[in-house]
Formats: C-alpha cells, structure tokens, sequence
C-alpha cells in the first residue's frame, strides 16, 4: 500500500483567514488534537509582519506550547531573513517559503517581485540548510493567476528548476484560488519531474471550484507522495471571498484510503477533531466528509 | 477534442428532493434555460405514484409544454407498466428505469427486490424498442450501499451483463450515496466494458463526500462518454439528509472544459441558469463554480 503524507495547514493556512485571531491555547489544542490523530507534519506558525497578519502574531508563543516530538515536523512559514531568524529561534523544525508564478500574484501577496521572493530562498535556503532545519518552497498560483489569468506552464517549470538548485527538501505546486483541473496537474507534475529528475513534489489544492479532490488524486497517480489540506477545509483566498479554500483533510483521507493509500491518519479521530474545530468556531466548515460520515457500515 | 455529453437531472432527481412542490410553469422555465444553455438532454420528468412524489405529479404537464425538438432528449423516470404507459403517451423520446445493486435499497426506494425491478425492465425494454422510444437502465447505490455497506463489483459486473441483454441504449452506474473514489470507478468501468464489450455507459455521482469531479474525471478517463449532473447541484439523497446529492453541472462542465473535453455547453449561460434557479429557491445551491465563477480572465 503506497503512503501519501499530508501536511496539514489549518492551524496557518486555514486560521490565518479567520476574522478574529484565535487564542493560542486554542490553536495547541488544534494540533495536538491532529497529532493524537495520526498527523504528523503540520504547518503551524507563520513568521511574517504580525501587522500584517496579527492572527499569527503568537508564532513564538504556539512554537513553544507545542509537544517536542521527533516524529512530528512544525513548518513555520518564512518570507525572508527576519522571519526565518525567529522561526529558527523558536525551533521550527521545517520552513515553507513561498514565491508566485506570476509578478501580479507575488506583489499583492507578499509585496516583492517574482525574483525578489526567489533571491529570498537563495539567500535563506542555505542558512536553513547549515542549521540543520528542513526548507521547502511553495510556487503558488502555478495553475492560474486572479491578475493575470492563464500561468504558462513553461514559466513554471523555469522557476521549479531554478529553485531546485537551492536543494529544498520538497517543491510545492500550489494552485492557490481553485482553477486547477487535473489533465494540468498531471502535465505540470510531469514536466517538472522530467526538468528536475528525484526532486520530491507536493501539491497544494483548493477547492473552489469542486476539482481539489480530482487533482490531488491526478498528483498522486503521477507520483506525487505528499499534499497539503486543511482539516474541516477552514481557509480561504483573500481574493475570492465567497469561495471555499484549502481541500478538507478529512475529504483527501476519506478518497485516499478508499482508493488504497495510507495515510497514517485515523479517519474517524480526524473527523472528530473537525467537529471540535467547527464546535470552536461556532460555523459548519467546509469538509463533506465530515458532514456526511465516512463509508457507511453494514447494518445488516 | 473529445465530445462529452452531460444528462442534465435537475429537474426531476434535484427537483423530487425539493421540500416544496414547484410550479410546472417554473419547471418548464428551468427546462428551456438549460436547453438555451446547450444541455441536450433532460431528465424532465418521473411517472412514479404522484401519492409518493408530489413534486413529480405534473410529469404530464410537463411534458406537453416543453417545446418539441429534434435535438433534445427528453428523459422520464419509469419503474414499471403503468409509468412506462404514461410517458409514451405524454411523448417522452427515452425512458430511463432504475434498478439496485442490493435489495435492501431496492426495497427501500422501489418497494420491489432487485430482481423484480430487473424483471420489470426486461418487460418494458422491448415494449419501448418496439415504440421507438430509446431505454436505458440505471444500477443504482453501484459503489456502496447505505443499508448492506460494501457492494461486491462481482454482482455489479454480473448485473450489468443481465441487464445489457434487453438490449440499453445505455447503462448507468450510480454511486447514489456519494461514496465512491476514482480507483473504483476505473475498475468498475472497465470490469463492465470487458463483460459487456460495446455496451455504451453513464455514470451518475453525487458529491456527498466531495469525491464526484475526481470520480466523473476517472470515468471519462476509462472511456464513459455520458455524466449525469444536475445544475446548481440541486437534489440530495433521502437517506443522507445533511448531505450535497448530485454534481453540479456547472463544476463538471468547468473541469471538463478546462480539462479539453466539449460538452457542447456554455458555462457562462449555465451558470446564470443555476443563479436563477437558486433565486427561485431562495438559498444557495451546492454549486461551487456557481459561487465562484469560471476562470478569471486577465485583467493586465
């Protein structure tokens, strides 16, 4: 049975999009709660301007709340030597920075250019690398841009092989507002493991516009072993308000273990913590497994 | 590009779980939206006892006001005799019968054992050959079962080789509760087009577990060439009251679109038919494209 790792985003990329920034006691009580259920890599801080961005102004705060586990991975997310100087002091384990396929998207999100956010991962890759901590990059809006419209594909490959040669330890495709379809996440995937040969890949899906579960089952039929989710699908895009965000972690588990993959995660206990999380949040989140169950068992 | 032709459902199997009885005069609307939209053929009406369906009880209206047209297909809901006589006299061009992978659904929602819905169908098959008027058949609750859990593809596969004998223009598989994942539906299709070489097939998923657009993405891959959907993804499953029922047919439109598959279907018009029909209904409907939109368009 093939293992697929997913990386859970909820606790950054899923709360960071909530009106109202959470406690931090909170927020401990989120991961630990994914941890009991068979997580294992969770991206639980962001280390950017708390101005900008004040629900994760407790970055050091959750970082030191968290259980020291060595089989647990805590990605803090960094934009540039600031952030990844207090993500190392705060004993994140793993960095995820981030860059756009487009100048459009990069300058809106994260207020730089396409090869300023690259110049960024050249610059800090190497730090992470002689610290000892995991440094991953994510390339988002790689399936299509809210500014720009249609993303070349040519232009992606170009900037996964020009980062490749900062050796993270994984490259992420993200397709940020929910365009993708998957004959793209399949041709992406594929030319992007042809230009870089052994490169590991995730993918980062959103569902808003119903085709996350489809693409990430393209991702994993074209090799990808790793995708992110989000438990409950909590998060969104700022630039598209009204529409879902991140795919349900519940939903990718549920189509994974039917479809033969493990996980390690417990399906039941995820949908659990689900539960609690919309109990905290006092809304139905986005997740459809968790509202429907998961296979109904005979009763017969 | 590859044609791929969506049975438009809504007004009858999105309807029939309206908690109200619409207006024929609204039903008739709705019909000829989506017909200006490119939807090709519609399942219009069920000729099913009007004491069981309410909403279903103007299925003769329905019919006599639609506009005749050569082009498009007419589908009515037929379990038995007394249905099968009443569509051929309200006009229908088809006629689409049900029956299920296990008798306690069969039981359940026919009120007859698998067995006697096949023996019904091997009755009025020929009566509709002889009529002229095109009969197709649909296994329903294919890929698990509320009542019995896991349904053995054995008996589907053995089922589908039955019921091809009375000759279909097509045969539908149904994932009814929304459970299936994409390796089955691969599996299944393929398993079916090996028992029964030529046999054209449909299938029919509904989104209860966000897995309908990954599993209608495996079926066309393995060749299926027709998709149930219903527009705004209206409709739901009696026994999953909580849950999304069937796919919209704006989200598999778009990921068809996208994926360079035809429908023949506008999407932009689409969508504006499912604004409508969720203005008629006075709440939002499960549609994801609905809300979201298409593809942006470049705005540089």
């Amino acid at each position: 049975m093939s293992q697929i790792e997913i990386v859970e985003v909820g606790p950054r990329d899923g709360l960071q999009s909530e009106p109202d920034v959470l406690a931090t006691s909170i927020k401990l009580e989120l991961i630990e709660r994914l941890i009991a259920a068979g997580v294992r890599r969770v991206e639980v801080a962001s280390f950017v301007n708390p101005k900008r961005v004040p629900q994760m102004a407790d970055a050091e705060a959750v970082l030191a709340g968290l259980p020291r586990r060595s089989d647990v991975q805590y990605v803090g997310l960094v934009l540039n030597r600031k952030g990844f100087d207090r993500a190392q002091a705060a004993g994140c384990t793993e960095i995820g920075m981030v860059t756009a396929a487009t100048d459009s998207f990069a300058q809106r999100n994260q207020g730089a250019s396409t090869e300023e956010t690259v110049r960024a991962w050249e610059e800090i890759a190497p730090l992470a690398h002689a610290a000892g901590i995991r440094a991953q990059i994510t390339i988002s809006v790689a399936f299509g841009c809210p500014f720009e419209g249609e993303v070349p594909m040519d232009r992606v490959v170009a900037l996964a092989t020009r980062l490749s040669q900062a050796a993270p330890v994984e490259l992420a495709i993200a397709d940020t507002i929910g365009v993708a379809v998957p004959t793209q996440v399949t041709e992406l995937v594929g030319r992007i493991r042809q230009a870089v040969p052994g490169l590991p890949l995730r993918c980062h899906f959103h569902n808003t516009r119903n085709t996350a579960v489809a693409n990430a089952y393209a991702a994993v039929s074209a090799g990808v072993r790793t995708l992110d989710s989000s438990v409950g699908g909590i998060g969104g895009c700022p630039f598209a308000p009204n529409a879902t965000g991140n795919v349900a972690t519940e939903d990718l588990v549920y189509m994974l273990s039917r479809a033969g993959f493990d996980t390690g995660i417990d399906l039941n206990k995820l949908i659990g913590v689900g539960h609690w999380l919309q109990e905290q949040r006092g809304r139905p989140l986005p997740s459809m497994v968790s509202r429907a169950g998961g296979f109904p068992k005979s009763i017969s």
